[in-house]
């Protein structure tokens, strides 16, 4: 017997891979019989108004699949909507199931982070309680790989690698002049500096990689600061700096509050950026020398030319994975990965209580970063290499990627 | 008979091609049984000081030669020296010819763009006056594709390249939310606007492309931009604007000059950056909506792992054709290329008097920019096309690129 309709949405900041695991759920769903496989536009904020397209019309050819597994940003589109607390508003509970039921859906799926986790745990809990037969199920995404419980997410292989490698590239650039220079490179990571750590895997024996990497678990202090870099110009003409847009001093207070205006988002969060600016004030004033900023802004998470073929495959793996989950009738759950051995790497997909994972940051662990706090431990090291391993490359018409789109 | 020894240099910024023309050269006068190849460090400043090397020892396989001609930066390392005007100071043209003479060099070469084609100008008007037997030709290489004579620049097409897929990339991801969005892209180019243009190659069936175009070719102003913006935002929901970060002001001044400190380099180029951020700056203040700025910074002239095979291939064949023009006893040329046909695209390898292209900046033509502005012609696209086509990749070793270093 085929299973019950299906609808699929993506909500947060857009992966390089998030479509993969929509391409993953699309695939089982149809591998499955569904009759429909619906797609809500902008996630949940689209769907309560009515906006969702049927994947099966628009993905027709395994070509058209194929390029889907290879297309960044959110083929569906996204939200930041926050469902609200449910004693504080049912009437919008009432409304998204009113939707699903007209749809006749048996399955619902949202591929995101923490606060789309967030989503599908409200609405599993909701439909527990108006005793709803859909089952909800959460598809992690994160290049941030912020998420508790699995061992990494779907997102970050290939974010790593885009930083592993630019920087490396940048590096080189950096290096090209005999002159005293500063390099500062700013990379993406609110709290958690799981992507600022992903820089020191360009070391090769023949690139030291970041001279300095300053995470967000660690207090950033100026004089420190300072001193790490004079120190490290003291061994050679010129050095790279990587560090979290998201480092504090001890008051708490962003770095990068020091100049920039700073707005909060729906979920209170605060746009950072200029984090390295201030830094490269900071080498300026103390030191002088020349100095240059680097923002990898959002290329490092869309840029799909140099996806890891690893996190393309298990992102797929995850959308499928939770599509057979929900068929065996599991709800209120997130596909987790759990790394059952690193050398041969070997990954196995489970699924976990979804309000034990749901709005918790997982951070480096301290043992994993180094004393002086300016590099990261060989284990971290060790922790990342599998998951930026092999390439997938995007077809190309007249030398420029083809992507899929919903236009 | 072999030919006499060889020494070559890079000079000026560097690009993801500059070491295939090295690779070029090197190969050639090896083909050519050249006794020594040296390289100069960091160009003529290194040399100076004596600092050479020999090729020959540093590359011996077919491997090592295939992995520099993928390898950004320049391998030998650069500089941004200035050689004085010979009657200001021929001290220094002394001192250079007689390190030269002592190395027993009969061919010298410097790849770069419009600076180290003056150098390559006023050491061979030096060496004629002196009646020297040594040649010198220039390789020319530049992202900015602003040399006058040649086609085009080796360091262009790559550049091109990461800038169009970048585009597409950042438009996928910068569409993404539901929420009116004003993305700005700043790309290199002080005075001409070949890179920017290139934003433009991003159009596909299924891909807008940039909304708005500025090329510093065009006087930029403030209230024809917003107006420009406004309009594409009665369009559609999110809009992306590709910039020249050398755009002015109908007086001539920088439009990053409005809030940005510049600093000016030993050939009097300001430094820009900024732009964007004023413009997204101007979007705040008159409409309102959410902005966004992304620099491409470096990443646009040393992402190596996104490569034009066809910039490729000319950037090694122009360093081989210069090492060839020098064994036929030419000075005081540059290599250039001439394009025989679009369609199918030929080039043709030539050399040209170098007093003739030195110091002179090419500029887009105003025909193949659009009447408002805003976009660029066909007649441009079609000339860019054939520069980013084909696709070559580094070997990537634990995930990352695999590139040669002096190291």
């Amino acid at each position: 017997m085929a299973i019950k309709n299906v609808i699929v949405g993506q909500s947060g900041g857009p992966t390089a891979v998030i479509n993969a695991s929509l391409a993953g759920v699309f695939k089982a769903a149809k591998d499955m019989g569904a009759n429909m496989v619906y797609g809500m536009r902008h996630g949940v904020e689209g769907l309560m108004k009515g906006n969702v397209v049927n994947l099966l019309d628009l993905i027709q050819t395994d070509q058209q699949l194929d390029t889907l597994k290879v297309t960044p940003s959110a083929y569906l589109g996204s939200c930041r909507f926050k469902m609200p607390p449910i004693e504080d508003d049912e009437e919008i509970y009432k409304k998204v199931f009113d939707i699903l039921e007209k749809l006749n859906i048996g399955h619902f799926f949202y591929i995101g982070g923490n606060d789309s986790m967030d989503t599908i745990k409200k609405l599993s809990v909701y439909g527990r309680i108006i005793q709803s037969k859909i089952t909800f199920i959460g598809i992690p995404k994160t290049i941030d790989n912020d998420l508790a419980v699995t061992d990494h997410t779907p997102g970050y292989g290939s974010a790593a690698k885009y930083i592993a490698t630019a920087v490396r590239e940048v590096i080189l650039d950096a290096t090209v002049y005999d002159i005293p220079t500063v390099t500062i490179i700013e990379i993406m990571g609110r709290n958690a500096g799981w992507l600022t750590a992903a820089s020191a895997l360009s070391r090769s024996e023949n690139c030291d990689g970041p001279d300095l990497i300053y995470l967000p678990e660690r207090v950033f202090e100026s004089t420190k600061f300072i001193r790490d870099v004079r120190r490290a110009l003291k061994k050679k003409t010129s050095i790279v700096v990587a560090v979290s847009e998201g480092i504090r001093v001890s008051s708490g207070r962003y770095v990068c509050d020091a100049i920039s205006r700073t707005e909060e988002d729906a979920f209170g969060h605060k746009k950072l950026g200029g984090t390295a600016s201030v830094l490269a004030d900071l080498v300026d004033l103390e030191i002088g020398c020349k100095t240059r900023t680097i923002e990898f802004s959002t290329l490092q998470r869309c840029a799909s030319h140099i996806l890891s073929k690893t996190d393309v495959e298990e992102a797929f793996q995850a959308g499928y994975k939770g599509m057979e989950l929900a068929a065996q009738g599991e709800t209120g759950q997130m596909v987790v990965f759990e790394r059952v051995c690193n050398d041969p790497y070997q990954l196995e997909y489970r699924s976990y209580n979804i309000s034990k994972i749901a709005n918790i940051e997982k951070i480096i662990p301290d043992l994993w970063i180094s004393e002086n706090g300016t590099d990261i431990k060989e284990e971290l090291v060790e922790y990342i290499k599998p998951l930026i391993r092999g390439e997938v490359s995007p077809v190309y018409r007249n030398g420029v990627p083809v992507y899929l789109t919903l236009k």
